[in-house]
């Protein structure tokens, strides 16, 4: 078998040149870099990662935590991520949840073992058990898209409060009085609890009656849900004439229910959305939504996570990203304007 | 540090006995099982993959490759994938190439100095410089929405040819005669060729006239490719009074452009996709399109990656899955009939 020791005494430089050369730490010229991946192809040297692993105590590899695969939500996000980890020549293990406490403590167990190291975790709520691990087990950690009130992590997000508001105030100022909302779980700190208090205060704000009957609650924030719970929302609100859905999926499902019962949108209902996913420019009419910079958000997580592992250095910042409303055709200027 | 020594001192088992529970192999019976796992929990052992790996040689994870992860198809592909190999206790690696062949190349490399067990490589045409690279080094792999004419290896997919037979002679069944189609890439052997012959030899069963300027080929089968290549076509094909979409995404886009230039679907314009994502659901017009089971291929890919890492032998199987037509909205009887 080839060896590190062979590389070196044929590019005529030492053991420690070649290390850094293959392991991308500075230190060595260009033309070092060349002479030793000459020197590396002429011997057919190929690293064996693991035992590199147990030497240099890096696995050059993330884990990333997502709740659901079925949610488009997630590529985006992943996709800013990858990109980065892959010009810095990092691999990603990409674990599901199905938002599954359970799951997501033996996942965590499972990055441990393999020594990932870093940890992105994304949307989800995190438990006390689960952070409680995190904090044992001493890897780097970035929460993307969430962030945990108890403990101090550092996290990259929108202000989903801000936001949600910013979506209420905009159907308000388009003259619209009754408004209903598609909401996620309000026991969900994340995407629930605080879209539910943007709707309310913005209603709240305008001299506008809030009624609670006027949320109804889905499961995922999902298309189903948007389908099944337009119908719930119509029969508790029917003077309703816009909704803030939390998700632009949900608002798709409540676009299709509305076509099903010949619902002209946004003739008779106006619908505005949350996170400009594709769906949202392929459903008809296309649906004005909340921009999360999806995209933004998942590099700036790894961004973060990779100072933390380049400086070996826990860090703890809290980074907000502008949201922006994306207009469309789903939303009705009214008559009384 | 607590060893796998002191697990089996503590379980009054041997190290061999601790080791086959630890990595999942069978020879034991539950009540040994049990005892193991409760000196580890009391121990507090943690295992460490990293070492286990250089023992055992494996490292209980597997590569998947795809081509895009902004695809909507990937999911259901890895929500497959994913759920038996999470009961298998496997990791997954995703990576994702972008169609690029070189970066595909490099992650091959990432893969094999990870000592992934095996690597599912997902609708991407492969190069022959890709296939010699896997078949030097020996992993086991198989391939899932994709095939390779050249070289024997086992796959899983849906028969394109046959699928896209089916759809146009859905198309005719309802008294179309003048069908265009939005096609992928020609070159592309898995989901271009394949589908356009398909296509061609339906209208020639039948004694339609089939012409290439009624194909306009898309780049990515995406919902980009549809807006704008709907367009073309109609430019091309004023006759025409319905379309085989080669993906959901693109007839999901042709719609899009349909509603923007008030063409009615289906009444005035008929369309069949090809896939049932959820976007299909999600359009106005729901979409009728052919099936791919794919979260039962995802499945099915993974059982045949486990089977040949269990008994350590490549095994040589092609296994079609059924497509089926999902019937919904987007085609019109034609009055003719």
């Amino acid at each position: 078998m080839v060896t590190i020791r062979d590389v070196a005494l044929k590019a005529k430089t030492s053991i420690a040149t070649v290390s850094r050369v293959i392991n991308n730490k500075p230190g060595f010229s260009e033309e070092t870099k060349q002479k030793v991946q000459q020197a590396m192809k002429e011997l057919d040297y190929e690293t064996n990662e693991i035992a590199r692993s147990l030497i240099t105590n890096k696995t050059n590899t993330i884990g990333v935590i997502v709740p659901n695969i079925a949610s488009m939500l997630t590529h985006d996000l992943l996709n800013g991520i990858e990109n980065l980890s892959q010009s810095r020549k990092y691999s990603i293990i990409v674990c599901y949840t199905y938002s599954n406490h359970e799951r997501t403590m033996e996942y965590l167990k499972t990055l441990k073992e393999k020594r990932v190291d870093g940890i992105i975790f994304t949307s989800e709520n995190l438990t006390d058990k689960n952070i409680e691990y995190i904090k044992k087990i001493n890897i780097p950690i970035v929460l993307l898209s969430t962030f945990s009130e108890k403990y101090k992590l550092p996290f990259v997000k929108v202000d989903d409060y801000q936001a949600s508001y910013a979506a209420v105030e905009y159907l308000i100022g388009k003259g619209h009085k009754n408004i209903g909302m598609l909401s996620g779980d309000p026991n969900d700190k994340i995407a629930g609890e605080p879209r539910i208090k943007g709707y309310k205060d913005a209603l709240k704000k305008h001299h506008l009656f809030s009624n609670e009957e006027h949320i109804v609650v889905g499961n995922n924030f999902s298309f189903e849900d948007g389908r099944t719970n337009l119908v719930t929302l119509l029969e508790k609100f029917p003077e309703m004439t816009a909704i803030f859905s939390a998700s632009d999926e949900m608002a798709a499902g409540a676009i299709a229910t509305a076509h099903e019962k010949k619902i002209n949108i946004p003739e008779e209902l106006s619908i505005i959305g949350y996170d400009n996913i594709l769906v949202s420019q392929m459903v008809y009419p296309p649906l004005t939504t909340i921009e999360q910079p999806l995209y933004d958000m998942g590099y700036t997580a790894a961004e973060m996570l990779f100072q933390q592992i380049d400086e070996k250095e826990l860090i703890n910042k809290e980074v907000y990203l502008p949201f922006k409303i994306i207009e469309r055709e789903s939303v009705k200027v009214m008559d009384s304007l």
